[in-house]
């Protein structure tokens, strides 16, 4: 199992191979591995996925962490598509576009997180900026929970330019800001967009900011001063997907 | 026994035990430990606090002192109120009740971020078990941000126990379930609610949805089986300011 990347644990392995689309290469199992790790076997031998037996601590070896709990799965490595390659996607599935920008979020946990909520949540595609951002590691990877496999990710040099090209492609760009002058559930989602998100530390850049056809506030209704980024993603993914399931009613 | 407070020696731990207010989340004892050691973990037990024992190095290493006299215990960096204080807060507010319950959340990180939207989207309180729950650690404090000073918190034994008095005092009580029948923008969420959330594996317990006036399911689009439990928490109390914020509007 070498030149590609390792998801391990049992729930995310478990995710991966229920999840069907793009599966697993093959699963090592601690030998004589019982209950779930049972299951793991038998689910990825009707998906056919290879499984392999191995000791705790040949699993650690190939997981390149402890953490493994008795299954490693080795997965095809995800690849960043182009950021114009996502304006086809939306057409294909015959919806308006919905896109997610995410500017300099650094902790892969958080990528990892946001791509899972894109996944539940129907998003179309996620742009990151190649510079100062988390990029699709194991840590993001393991966060994502297997939504790596299906959330096509554009990773880009300029994010602005990007976000010109979805705004010529007639996507309206909302930033979320908690100094935005609009809250979020007065805008009609409905149409095509992308929706941006800052970093941990700063929020989004000025040059970004100044991008958006509109920033969107998240209501405060209590001392702290934001959400962390992969709860703002959660919000704002789900106010668009409930605007859009609603659509024959009013907002 | 990471990312809190130590507090270590006999006397010390026993008033911790003795005092009930600011708690103890488990106490490490020296294996074999006689006399007051055994009254310390008889005590522990009666107060449902988590014991474990160790050897006299492991001891020193946790207290990071070697005047630890056989115990040490991991203190919460805030303190816990009872589920009843939680009752008199929407009075004071003059807001309808607005509890988040949280079900066996175990990543410290995760219970900080759910106390750091909490207190973003206007929650009264969160109540978590005493058992298999991240506890008020360092860890969880980080992820809070701060919000650990705003919004209270209360550890109890029985957590359906707590959700039945709550139904009692008129609220109602709500499950997020990915098998729930009804989705969460089709319920009326402006009445006194405690929002129930299950931990990262494997979701709400059996007793616990049981407990539940009824399951709420986030719309699912995607591949993936369920949010993480950050995103499902940040989506739940977004929809229930939304809701509240449009009162005088319909749903």
């Amino acid at each position: 199992m070498t030149d590609s990347d390792r998801l391990y644990g049992r729930h995310p392995v478990l995710e991966l191979l229920r999840s069907g689309g793009r599966q697993a290469d093959e699963i090592a199992v601690l030998s004589g591995g019982k209950g779930p790790l049972q299951e793991i076997v038998a689910l990825a031998r009707r998906a056919g996925v290879k499984v392999s037996f191995r000791t705790r601590d040949q699993l650690t070896a190939i997981a390149g962490s402890p953490d493994h709990q008795g299954v490693v799965a080795r997965v095809a490595r995800a690849e960043y598509v182009e950021a114009d390659d996502l304006l086809g996607i939306p057409a294909e599935r015959g919806e308006p576009a919905f896109f997610l920008a995410l500017d300099q979020v650094q902790d892969p946990r958080n990528l990892g997180a946001l791509l899972r909520t894109a996944d539940v949540l129907g998003v179309h595609g996620v742009v990151v900026p190649k510079h100062h951002a988390a990029g699709l590691t194991e840590g993001a990877a393991r966060a994502a929970m297997g939504a790596l496999e299906f959330v096509k990710v554009a990773r880009v040099t300029n994010l602005v330019g990007a976000l010109e090209s979805f705004k010529r492609s007639g996507v309206w760009v909302y930033g979320a800001s908690p100094s935005g002058n609009t809250d979020v559930w007065d805008v009609d989602l409905r149409g095509s967009v992308c929706l941006v998100l800052g970093g941990e530390g700063e929020g989004l850049r000025r040059l970004v900011a100044d991008s958006c056809d509109g920033l969107l506030r998240i209501p405060m209704k209590g001392h702290l001063e934001s959400l962390n980024v992969g709860a703002a993603g959660a919000v704002l993914c789900y106010e668009v997907a409930r605007q859009r399931a609603s659509e024959a009613k009013s907002l």
